[in-house]
């Protein structure tokens, strides 16, 4: 019998992947708590949570028991004309935990749709109001989905390199710090001068994909209130930082202005299934709210809200908001700040950051984002069991919120063993 | 206690909805097979499958078993550098099934990924083999999704007014007949001296959105053909006819000229959950198979190939494979003939057309899509116990391969009766 990597690798063509490149894909058997098993019967701890999803670790029973329930009782029904519990508890649950401005749900499939409906809420917003704003804004190396629109606003050039040229109109700005607040303001005032910005749409305070850049509320909130003054639509895309990982449940959480629209995706589903929402404030609803049929937003998905992975939402809010998930929250946050005063003075760390449980290590050796050094960073931590990303030179950790300390410890060690097996070299 | 309608509304931002206009939405509690059952403990028959999904009738128990058995066991993992036995054997029963050029999968979520990954593909295609085309080819008045590349090539004002001036270029011809086919050809032949199109996407045979527009195979074959000689890479939007609706098992085994790329959701996870698919040919994915890193396809969901939604999927093609669905297909559509013959002739019916379980009858009426008179028209329908949606005066039945004999001729004799009392107002 082959082995599901060898059939793998004859009919699928697997995301983010340059397969001449790539070794086979390991085909995984189970998944428990913080562990991955392989087929050969080999563990890995998840130190990225999947893509920061299994956040209450994998095959969690609470999360599974309430989904298997949903199941046998309503698995879909179609979202127009029609609604069900599952949703509307959802959005109960998630108005009550969101920043209190936001007021409406808009459920979608992935965090990119998550995105394109944020940005077309708020081109729409403008339209409906007479007054059409054509120019997007956004950060330098932010990171918003895949799609068109998605891709439009993002910064990253490794993933829009052959579609540039059918983007939407993009200004950039780099992401604020006390010394560069100042130059980011009035390049703004110009940017608004010259544009009829529409909207404003910002990862805040860590940008995933460009390596887990971390910035500070304070700075991010003058941008935030300038453009507010200046009547641009602020665009939240927690899709990476929502649901507890900056340490509050979401890192709008961090600045005073509040954004008009949040986009959520990754653990909202606690790991289990795709599911997307945008949220946004009564100010943006109401502008859709006409007699005229054309003023609405005719934008849906065939599974929007889904009942089973609303169901797996709403478990996964109970856990975030229980007392064991809190302090586990706080007890990876110390860990990590142990671990980061172990080893920002290590030879080969240029520097260290850590915001909530994602703790971020720059390597001092220079490193392609998907270049054979970065490879090997990658296959040196697998061959110890832990399952890290790195992102070029950028070592990051975005554990689970139930990984024990002692699983938590082994990443710590297995990065050091790792790093100083670099150097050896 | 609020009834789920009334706590819908204070919460939920619905798909394709103009909340000013539209009724509280309908709580749903429980779904079996055909039927829905609101939270008065009324039933209505889902007599378009929860939107072409639920094909296998709504908490199907062998679904629903593997599904359960598989989330015991990998709940998700990332897909980037992982596989698993759900994924390829979905990836194995799906190539087994569709035409016999489909060489590999990409996995995503939703219908409008499933376009856009096509569209990338096909875009990335020629810029990877140094010849870039920037113009897309599609057909006037299809649908293939709500994000902005999918929403390029729509061709359905309604969902598009105000994000026109963001748009790819697209090119548009309409949907073929026996006397329009030599002008379209000629049509093209300009078009194709004067544009450099990447790709045409289309939706084989019927056009679910433009209300379930059908044509002839053997003129798409002619289009085909022509675009095919001319290097323009064929992507056959499938996500609405996949899966046996068409009476075979993809509306492209009824054309001689296969597509490069098909778009696959909806029906594929039978119901159960948002996924989506994007097959090619070996020729496509050679294209991005290389030692150069930037040559492959950076486009990635978190949610790729989500293992309970593979499973799902996995659970459909073992029952659309059956006897007794294939047996229920030819009576759903021998029972369609019976109704389009007893029904054609009718004072208020001006044309009817049928395409395997799909029906569809345009009234003699004017309609406009989401106007007053429409709306009256669904609501007599759901006064009857039937859940049907029109779209402006065509109403059309699609529904689930299990529905029983006498479900489904409750639904037709529910049409007759509402389109007698239309009349006799």
């Amino acid at each position: 019998m082959k082995s599901i990597s060898k059939r793998d690798k004859e009919n699928i063509w697997h995301p983010l992947t340059q397969h001449k490149r790539s070794p086979e894909a390991l085909g995984i058997v189970r998944a428990k708590g913080s562990i991955l098993y392989d087929e050969s019967g080999r563990e890995y701890i998840d130190g990225i949570a999947s893509w920061y999803t299994a956040m209450y670790g994998h095959c969690n029973p609470h999360i599974i028991d309430k989904v298997v329930h949903q199941m046998q009782k309503l698995d879909h029904v179609i979202f127009t004309g029609f609604t069900h519990e599952p949703a509307v508890k959802l959005a109960e649950e998630l108005l009550k935990i969101l920043p209190k401005n936001q007021n409406k749900l808009f459920f979608s499939d992935n965090g990119s749709t998550a995105t394109e409906i944020g940005i077309k809420m708020a081109l729409q917003y403008h339209f409906n109001h007479g007054k059409p704003r054509n120019v997007l804004l956004a950060f330098e190396e932010g990171f918003h989905g895949d799609t068109f629109g998605a891709m439009s606003v993002s910064g990253l050039s490794v993933y829009n390199g052959p579609f540039e040229d059918f983007f939407l109109d993009v200004e950039r700005i780099p992401i604020p710090n006390s010394n560069n607040i100042e130059g980011i303001l009035k390049n703004l005032s110009s940017l608004l001068s010259e544009n009829s910005i529409a909207a404003f749409i910002y990862e805040p305070l860590v940008q995933g994909a460009a390596g887990m850049k971390m910035y500070e509320p304070a700075e991010l909130d003058k941008i935030l209130s300038f453009l507010k003054d200046n009547g641009v639509v602020l665009i939240a895309d927690e899709v990476m930082t929502g649901f507890g990982k900056t340490g509050k449940n979401f890192a709008s959480d961090y600045t005073h202005i509040k954004p008009d629209i949040i986009c959520l995706s990754k653990a909202l589903t606690a790991g289990l299934m795709p599911m997307a929402a945008t949220s946004c404030t009564l100010k943006i609803f109401e502008a859709f709210y006409s007699d005229e049929v054309g003023k609405g937003f005719f934008h849906g998905h065939t599974y929007t809200a889904n009942p089973l992975a609303c169901t797996a939402a709403l478990a996964g809010i109970q856990l975030l908001s229980s007392i064991d998930i809190q302090n586990n929250i706080q007890r990876i946050i110390s860990q990590h700040k142990n671990f980061q005063n172990r080893i920002k003075s290590h030879p080969k760390i240029a520097s260290t950051r850590q915001c909530g449980v994602i703790i971020a290590l720059d390597l001092d050796v220079p490193m392609a984002r998907y270049g054979n050094l970065r490879d090997k960073l990658y296959q040196s931590f697998m061959d110890k069991g832990v399952f890290l990303r790195p992102l070029g030179n950028t070592i990051y950790i975005l554990p689970p919120f139930t990984i024990s300390v002692e699983e938590l410890n082994k990443i710590y060690k297995t990065i050091i063993e790792v790093i100083d097996q670099l150097i050896s070299k």
